[in-house]
């Protein structure tokens, strides 16, 4: 096979029908991903290749660095092109990553160019072909989502915004993609623990807190003095975020922590502390956080909500790059440890008042797949089909040998056929070809096992599963309105 | 390659030689099942499919649970039927799951339906066909083990318990088939922590575990006052055990826990506050756990039996569903954390004293693999060859890839030539064609290594592995009685 | 395909073509080995087979014991012979052990036995024919490295060791091949926990240390009354090690373990305590520790050194086996447990401080790939490209699926391309054909996915990856002098 043909990751003839009769032409449910609303209220446009593929991009910054390509070329003062120059460069140092597929499938789609592969030689033409595309209407932010053929975007989104953006693009009759809030209430329930001088004291970081606890209080014109406060605004703003089509939250955590025998009393006290400015413990920082999640799964459940949890990142590693360049700037890796007890803790306490919503669980660390995968299937009620899901591939497993995982640890342990499949996670509005990818790898694990004899040789069969798991099921899942 | 036609599973010339010449007809030793022997004692005939193959499975009920079938069609009370048809609505939705192959092996064998695939509309067929299947007089209990070629099964019994059934099986004549005892005594080593009413008093609990030691000095006629008495009415039971054949124990742990500096005195002390009905710490739970394990390694030591340790299940984590149906209700996971050093320290602590029986170590999340693949070379000491085993893929590994990763983790650190094989840990009568699917997946393994000249083209020394690993090895490493 | 042919382990043409056209003809640089440097000095010839296969190597003698093999015909007293067809008897049962695949690759290189299986039978062959290769003026130690086209090796030394070997072959004109050491300062971190008598007492060990210590002294001719001192006797040691050509520094570590929060003073006090003959706590231990490894590592990166960090043993598991024959003795195993956030917190304290040397590191359980094959991504800083490594699967993991799996975590979440390749790790002169068993597998994995479609079908551009990752990345990274 050529690479990158249309074949690209079917190994077998039973793959590609599979992913050409079933799956290619379905459109993209997106429900979660890190894009900036504002750049599609203004329907921005890119300016260049480097500003649309490498900026933000901390996937290729980590890469670039590994290749020994100084800071100053990666997010430094160097122009777009030397920028742009020496990701050439390093592209070919990526055979066998997942930045080398992702990078081939974004030039021949949306961008068209299928010729050549990507390197110091080929750079010159592909700036010249690239930035001429990004000149042409249907390359704008809208633009691109269209020719994506996505239908739904969820982005991230603080419990203070106002989603203005969002309300803008809603207003706007003429854009028909569905873009829509996801509650991230993070700065809500953690303390910072480095502040941006590189100094860790304590007083300051509940400062820092404290300042994001008063925009809560501007934002509602509610004054948070107590716990029950806290807890009463952030249900107003997730009633803020219903109203605006909003249908998930999201939570990031490092090891998953949950004090089952949490209090809302001793959460009081803990919180006036916090609020006076006093430093409290780690302990009761957790204590206070279990009791906010609590309330904040028992909101999504009553909404109909699907809650998120994000689990194992090992953040801001590298202190001097953190200082220099703040998160998410690509020294983050997989953290290790237990959290299946503290997870089970926290999913039966919702459970036991028959308040757990729909909930999505993603690892960082593949080494708790099957954890995962386990765990879902204990709080399984029979009411809503696939209530409790085993997420996509996330991050450091987002590529080929992390989705197969993925998948066959779902598959092993619980139902594919109810998965509500891919995502992008992505700050990138190139990135929706990894919906491509993950569509053909799913037909390749099946088409193959066909073949094998493994699964039955059933086109109708298997390929309704394929549609279900490309689109109907987050369709039907989501409950987003109009679906 | 048809689904499930005579080379399921085998994809190369020499792995269908390997198990069609070698491995398909040799008999089975069950050596660990949880099969009621009250059923093989009275020959039960089972009323329908329903029964036979939906009562108690929890594997299918979570299954089920998942695709958003309500309790009542599970566990509940609608009718045998209602209940069968509901699960042949979930089954097209298990594709990739191992409940798709084994319903699909077990129609085929022994109930002689292999023309159908299973799903609501072949559920009138099924049911037809299958209950006039079970109407046979060789569809009864033994009937079922004799079709299947079961030599031995190994039954999994509390010390309590009298066997009376033990006895009446082997006092049949007729009855060729050999039915033995386990020695389990979970009982004994924990309290529980929580009461069928959600209760988690902990005087309660203990009254609970004291009811069972007095259970166990009804039926030995000896007062246990001290933990020596404990011990020893554990070693009569597992000496009237021996005398009905048993010849391995067994024993359950979430993650493993050994206190190596557990004394007597110490033992004695904590038991002593614990019989008088005071709760004790969770330290000293634990501590006393210790000294009977070891106590009990070194009874199996002794009479020559093999140990059993089955670790890493997160149990019970859906209360709601756990005070409704009680344990084993398809609401346990797979836990995580360290295990390693605490597992050195008991097998070292017998090993010093030169009492440390035949082992098998089993894990649940297969990220404890090539750690236990790993330990069991510590204590092989050159005396029984394959002395500790790494035990086969086990209730949420028993599928394909479970099996594969367990035989790959224990070819890459061990001896595959010295495993024991197979066992089905199974409450099902039907679940036998399990071992077929072992031998397959083994059989494929070896085979296509053999095509690829990853292994010498042989087929008596490929072959007798295979014999070896799928029936003489079990045969010769456990002792029963006539081997 | 047959066994072991020339296309070993190369399951397509283009595997074979990059194998045979790009590997096959690199030099070996193997910069870690346990090789004994007195032998090489002393171009050391082996008497007979047995000494040569058998003689120190536990990774046979665990399989020897899983077989049954009493430990007189392991380690004990029986003749080399009985030794060796003792060996030749459970050769045929490690199928699928990476043990099946050295024998043979051992015995067709450079031993030229390519025509028979090693077994029973064929062990008077064996034995007759090594035998008498072994008395061929290039059966020598360093008639071996020659044949196996070694260019540096780089053994495992004590700081306190004169290096007069090293010194013996480096001043030997004739001889090509360079011989370096390796900074393994162990013995200077650690306090022992047990004795060779079995006693675990603290005051004694802590004697044993001190008696290291005063080696030290001696060896450097300096009073070592504090921390400082320490630091500096080291420092005088590391620079000896550096005027002999080392450049490696290498550290072992069962669970990883670094108190940030070490101070100088706090160190100095532990150490006076020590120093004095007081028992230390393990916490204490930790902190001295922590504090040695920071000032060696920052040795390392102003001498431009790499560092090694070996995480994940678990050491002397079989107490009765370690009193008998000391440690490495064939009864270690894979640890468990969480080492992640200790390692971003060590590294990146030295990272702090910019003196974060080149460093490598290396995990025994594969349930920690991806967490190492991620960290590394934090720490490279764009200066010397592949700066930080994650390191060739190593002991329990150096076979076909361990070096598969640390390939595909590394691509995954790194840059292949930046690999500095294989080392065997080994105290074996014949264990070089490791490098050919791992150019193999890299070819196999990189012409297997050229042909699927996923890599370009480019010789170039793959084949000179596979020469970067066989040798020339190891010659530019670690800067032996002549390179």
């Amino acid at each position: 096979m050529k690479y990158l043909d249309e074949h690209f990751l079917l190994q077998s003839v039973s793959a590609r029908r599979l992913y050409h009769d079933f799956a290619a032409a379905l459109p993209i449910i997106e429900y979660h991903s890190h894009l900036p609303p504002m750049l599609i209220a203004g329907d921005h446009r890119f300016a260049n290749m480097s500003e649309i593929w490498l900026g933000g991009d901390h996937y290729k910054w980590r890469s670039m660095r590994a290749a020994g390509i100084p800071e100053r070329l990666i997010t430094g003062d160097a122009s777009e092109w030397d920028k742009f120059q020496a990701w050439a460069e390093v592209v070919p140092q990526t055979l066998r990553n997942p930045l080398y597929h992702w990078t081939h499938l974004e030039l021949r789609r949306p961008l068209g160019i299928d010729d050549l592969l990507f390197g110091p030689e080929t750079a010159p033409e592909v700036w010249k072909r690239g930035n001429a595309m990004l000149k042409r209407p249907d390359f704008s932010c809208r633009g691109i989502l269209r020719q994506m053929n996505v239908q739904t975007v969820c982005t991230t989104d603080d419990p203070a915004d106002a989603l203005e953006y969002h309300e803008q693009i809603a207003a706007d009759r003429d854009f028909e993609i569905r873009v829509l809030p996801t509650f991230r209430p993070d700065r809500a329930l953690n303390i910072p623990r480095m502040l941006s001088d590189g100094s860790t004291d304590r007083e300051e970081c509940v400062r820092i807190y404290l300042n994001y606890i008063e925009l809560l209080e501007q934002t509602t014109d509610i004054a948070i003095e107590d716990f029950a406060d806290l807890v009463e605004v952030l249900r107003l703003r997730h009633h803020y975020f219903h109203e605006h089509g909003c249908r998930l939250s999201d939570h990031g955590f490092g090891r998953f922590e949950f004090a089952e025998n949490w209090t809302e009393s001793e959460a009081a006290r803990i919180f006036r502390e916090l609020r006076s400015g006093k430093p409290i413990s780690f302990g009761e920082e957790m204590l206070l956080r279990s009791g906010l999640m609590f309330e904040i799964g028992r909101m999504n459940a009553e909404k109909g909500w699907t809650m998120q949890l994000h689990l194992g990142a090992l953040r801001n590693n590298r202190t001097r790059l953190f200082l220099e360049l703040g998160p998410d700037c690509g020294c983050d890796s997989m953290g290790d440890g237990s959290s299946a007890f503290a997870l089970s803790r926290f999913l039966d306490s919702l459970d036991r008042i028959d308040r757990l919503p729909k909930t999505i669980l993603y690892n960082l660390n593949p080494s708790d797949n099957e954890m995962l995968a386990t765990m879902i299937g204990n709080f399984q009620d029979g009411v809503v089909p696939g209530k409790i899901q085993y997420g996509s591939g996330w991050w450091f497993l987002d590529q080929k040998e992390g989705m197969e995982r993925q998948l066959n640890a779902l598959s092993n342990q619980g139902l594919l056929s109810r998965f509500v499949g891919m995502l992008t996670d992505s700050r990138s509005f190139l990135s929706f070809t990894r919906h491509e990818y993950f569509r053909r790898i799913l037909c390749n694990l099946l088409g193959t096992e066909m073949e094998q004899g493994l699964l039955p040789n059933d086109f109708e069969l298997v390929g309704s599963l394929v549609r279900d798991v490309c689109y109907n099921n987050a369709k039907n899942y989501f409950g987003f309105d109009g679906e």
